[in-house]
């Protein structure tokens, strides 16, 4: 792993213009962002038109992998080209003029070509990645995939090499003449909380939540008690 | 607006595939996921090439507006073609199989070409619309753009002709020969919530969070008291 200080962009197609101050190039800010993101926004080209859609992805190391039906046209399509983006918004930023108004975000972009997985070792690897990716802890829970259903699946492997990230944080950035407008300005923090489980109706009585349920918890918690 | 009962794909380019069933082509409930979605993620082609860049949006009727810095690429490449994508994940869905694990979510995506906006009173018109859609109410608390400030955004217009939109809600499907597996199965709710807005370091004295701050905590509340 490179050193977070002198990290650069790995290519200049993912290097952050906008705003450079705010890029991240060091990997443990890139893993950290994937990670704890729960969807991507998976772009490719289909007749020369870009296509966006989000899915579920698993990181294992260097590599992402997403999953899919077998005739999944996007899948196919990242083999000659893929953008992931992965998107935490952290909060709104109000500022005094409508023109200073942001957000506060984490975001990475993960450019290259996507590889096909057939290893079937690979492919479970995969497939144990992505449900563990949200649900850490789940896959030794439940039903291991049959061979049919391990048939029924694309799986494609995207190298972290060519990535970036873009952090926002803090306030407003007002210029100095703004500040003395009578205009309240600051942050609302926003982030994603998990409500009380929902068990399925056909649940078989008799069967506690399991620790997989009580980690998702953990990840999404509510307001401590004493909040508003 | 199409009857939702009735309505279809707007073209094939937009058309559901994989669970069809989750497709809505009605624009009630496109323009109530839009309308909910902070950020969007704009895909567009450069170099031939899929970029995917999360930014914030407002909608006017049938038009979608993003705004960025003049010389910004995307923007730009978006007139050659464009896809745009909003998504809320609403759940996590734990199925008895790895296999049947799921998300249940809400999304829209939106294809076809943009137009440059040019005009003075649209390009106004604009730029409220993407305040005001994170923070309704917003514009009129605070400094309109200077001419200098408009000179420097660089807006695009994007059509709803062509769009579609995917839901999934609900209990995992699992078959009926994993019900009897001993595994619990179930949803786990997930859902953006406001924390305690955080004044600007600079904030004068005296100055009160605005009506628009009181509206942006109602549209993403805390749990109630009564919760866990």
């Amino acid at each position: 792993m490179r050193d977070p200080e002198s990290a650069g962009p790995a290519s200049p197609r993912v290097q952050v213009h906008r705003h450079a101050e705010r890029a991240r190039y060091d990997r443990e800010t890139i893993d950290a962002i994937l990670d704890e993101a729960l969807i991507c926004h998976l772009g490719v080209v289909i007749d020369g038109e870009p296509l966006v859609l989000p899915t579920g992805f698993g990181r294992v190391g260097d590599t992402l992998y997403l999953h899919g039906a077998a005739a999944n046209r996007s899948l196919a399509a990242a083999l000659d080209g893929v953008c992931i983006t992965a998107t935490h918004v952290d909060g709104l930023v109000l500022a005094r003029s409508a023109f200073g108004h942001s957000m506060n975000f984490r975001s990475v972009v993960v450019r290259g070509r996507a590889r096909a997985v057939t290893d079937p070792e690979e492919r479970r690897t995969a497939l144990l990645a992505v449900v563990e990716h949200g649900i850490p802890g789940r896959w030794a829970e439940v039903r291991q995939p049959s061979a049919k259903e391990f048939e029924s699946t694309s799986v494609i492997a995207v190298d972290l090499a060519e990535c970036s990230a873009k952090v926002r944080t803090g306030p407003p950035l007002d210029p100095v003449s703004d500040r003395d407008l009578p205009v309240w300005a600051g942050e609302i923090p926003l982030r994603l909380v998990a409500g009380a489980p929902r068990p399925d109706p056909h649940l078989k009585a008799g069967i506690d939540e399991p620790p997989s349920v009580a980690e998702v918890l953990r990840r999404f918690p509510g307001p401590a008690p004493t909040g508003a």
